[in-house]
């Protein structure tokens, strides 16, 4: 019996799901939060049973031993050793990483190497790849890379209109981020249209606290709107997407910060919560119905997706499909339909009383659209699952 | 008989125009060059007589006095009571000025204090309107804000991602640039058409050193590509446009330059000359035909105008007409035709033939398009004039 462990760590969190493999099957999931304090809560979910207990350890190969040995006890294995392999997220592949690869030491180095790109992430998750190779040292560890799926955007979309040194000697270019995902979710997309990959043109707007848009031709990356870092491109729930550079500038000598801070302003103060000066959680704006700065957000946060969403429409000429995922794609209806309401003219359409479902794979285009529009789930640690389980089989 | 000059200021380069009103009729053109320098070059030309002579002095008053004694004496004016009106382009209007005013004493101190919005521009031009009241106390002083026309941007188009304190501490907000230019152009396409600007959709792509996108519906400016500065949008000839904003504080760290020589560089290093390493100069870069980074210069170039073309068209869900303007636009069929190249899913296909015509108002549309695209060559120094003339009328 081969189980994957796929995990997702951040710099406080490590969240992890149990497959059996090759049937895909979820077992369990669980996570252990703030990782590093004093007192970490652990929390486990199996089919029909789910537990959570505090753990006082900073200790990170203890805190994923005892975890495990919890696993067991909750029946989620019999034996660690039908664990056969652990996929990690790893946020930047730069590029040394195109696709997903089984870790030795020197990949650790270079995955570690690669943390200028996304400082809370590659060296966090180049720990915890170190942490379940000691715990679990027969199982293959897998480093699958969020970028790995923008790694064929052709070279006038990943260049920025900057002196071309900077690409030369500081490697400055666009990476992408969500790749994992729009790479599950583009393949999902395609099956349930009972169309080849190689033949359509989509648009996958992962849509959550980090937002992005991708245009994928015949299967490959061609446009992301993330790009040296996850900072550009569509408004987050506290990312403020594209801005005029200069206001970098402008605003650090107005605060009285230097420009690294102001870089993390724009990271953790903005977006939603920035424009509403309330929330960053986009329900509570919809809540807000009488806060004027909470619906403006709403309004700001669709009029970037439908910008991006129409600028790659005419970078690729047309589209076949439009595909929304992450938190909010996949659940806010209301956000479907503010965003769909501005493309009549490419004849995507969609029936609002379909739109209404939340949560599932479904078509909502109207009956006549020439493009379709659809909802796919995301589902990154099965995507993750299926490498580590590739790489292993052969 | 009514002359009005048309006065477009530099930080080193005093440009001119002479008007017949309200006729429209151009009578000459001329420009100081090296202003403020030990030595300037001033040129006058009329219809059909040119001179060019060194002019020995930094008082920009004896300068403009000598100009126009030699303007009378090449008869472009009889006497020069005849110039009753001087409209001078003014780069930011800020939120003060949403129209072209007659210039009084106050309005001279707000342009001077706007001069943060435009740090190359208003200072030197609000200098000029007063040196031409001193040398034409009889004339009405008129300033035409580049701004103004950018004033009808809606707020959820005006504003940025970030925190809305921002905007209600320091004014931080998207103003836009070559406004005078697409309220010239926006009216002779519907002209030109022979519809009400106010039943149009339309996108006026003002194509040249300094590049922008304009969506103009019914008549206004409803979102543009240039923001707070003119930095960010379309990549320039040395501008780079919208890139990830992390990178001010990554390449200034790399660099070991301060942010706002970081912010420098990518105003007057980047764009088109900063990719090609060789020139910001179409015309230059297609000549390179075997030189890579020209062409990959080019092609990021039109890429950007596609991208924001694509997302106006879906901004606006839908669009009537595309206009080109602008010595780019005007000027170079291969890059509007690069451009369209991209647009036939919207209806908007040219014929390849008309498009050949370069620098005359055309209608480059195939016969069979639903969308019209139009070059209409701009004429800002006209609408200047014209501006002036009517406050003078009223």
């Amino acid at each position: 019996m081969s189980k994957i462990l796929s995990v997702n760590s951040g710099s406080s969190t490590l969240k992890w799901r149990l497959f059996d493999m090759p049937s895909g099957e979820m077992l369990g999931k669980g996570l252990i939060d703030r990782v590093n304090e004093p007192i970490s809560t652990v929390t486990i979910q199996t089919k029909d049973d789910k537990k959570t207990y505090e753990a006082k350890s900073t200790d990170c190969g203890a805190l994923v031993s005892d975890m495990l040995s919890q696993m067991k006890a909750m029946h989620l294995v019999n034996r660690l050793h039908e664990i056969v392999g652990v996929g990690h997220r790893v946020v930047a592949g730069g590029e040394t990483f195109s696709k997903s690869v089984v870790v030795d030491q020197d990949t650790l180095v270079k995955i570690n190497n690669l943390r200028n790109l996304a400082p809370l992430h590659n060296a966090a998750e180049a720990s915890f790849i170190k942490t379940f190779s000691n715990v679990l040292p027969w199982a293959t560890e897998v480093a699958v890379f969020d970028s790995a799926f923008h790694s064929t955007l052709p070279e006038q979309n990943y260049l920025y209109g900057i002196n071309y040194d900077y690409y030369r000697k500081y490697g400055v270019r666009k990476f992408g981020a969500h790749g994992t995902s729009v790479r599950y979710v583009s393949r999902r997309a395609a099956d349930f249209l009972g169309r080849d990959l190689k033949d359509l043109k989509m648009v996958v707007l992962h849509l959550g606290a980090g937002s992005s848009a991708t245009a994928v031709v015949n299967g490959k990356s061609f446009d992301t709107s993330m790009g040296f870092t996850p900072l550009s491109g569509l408004m987050g729930a506290t990312r403020s997407g594209d801005i005029d550079v200069s206001l970098v500038t402008y605003l650090q000598n107005k605060l009285g910060v230097s420009s690294s801070e102001m870089i993390e302003k724009l990271n953790h103060d903005s977006g939603l919560l920035g424009v509403s000066e309330l929330s960053g959680d986009q329900r509570t704006l919809k809540e807000a119905s009488d806060n004027h700065q909470a619906q403006l957000a709403l309004e700001m946060y669709a009029n970037a997706v439908v910008k991006y969403l129409g600028s790659y429409i005419a970078e690729m000429n047309g589209i076949d499909a439009i595909v929304f995922a992450g938190g909010v794609g996949e659940n806010s209806y209301e956000m479907r339909s503010q965003i769909m309401s501005h493309f009549n003219y490419v004849g995507a359409t969609i029936d609002e009383k379909k739109n209404k479902t939340n949560g599932q794979e479904i078509d909502i285009s109207a009956a006549d659209a020439k493009v379709r529009t659809l909802v796919i789930p995301t589902d990154e640690e099965l995507m993750i699952a299926r490498d580590t389980y590739g790489l292993i089989e052969n």
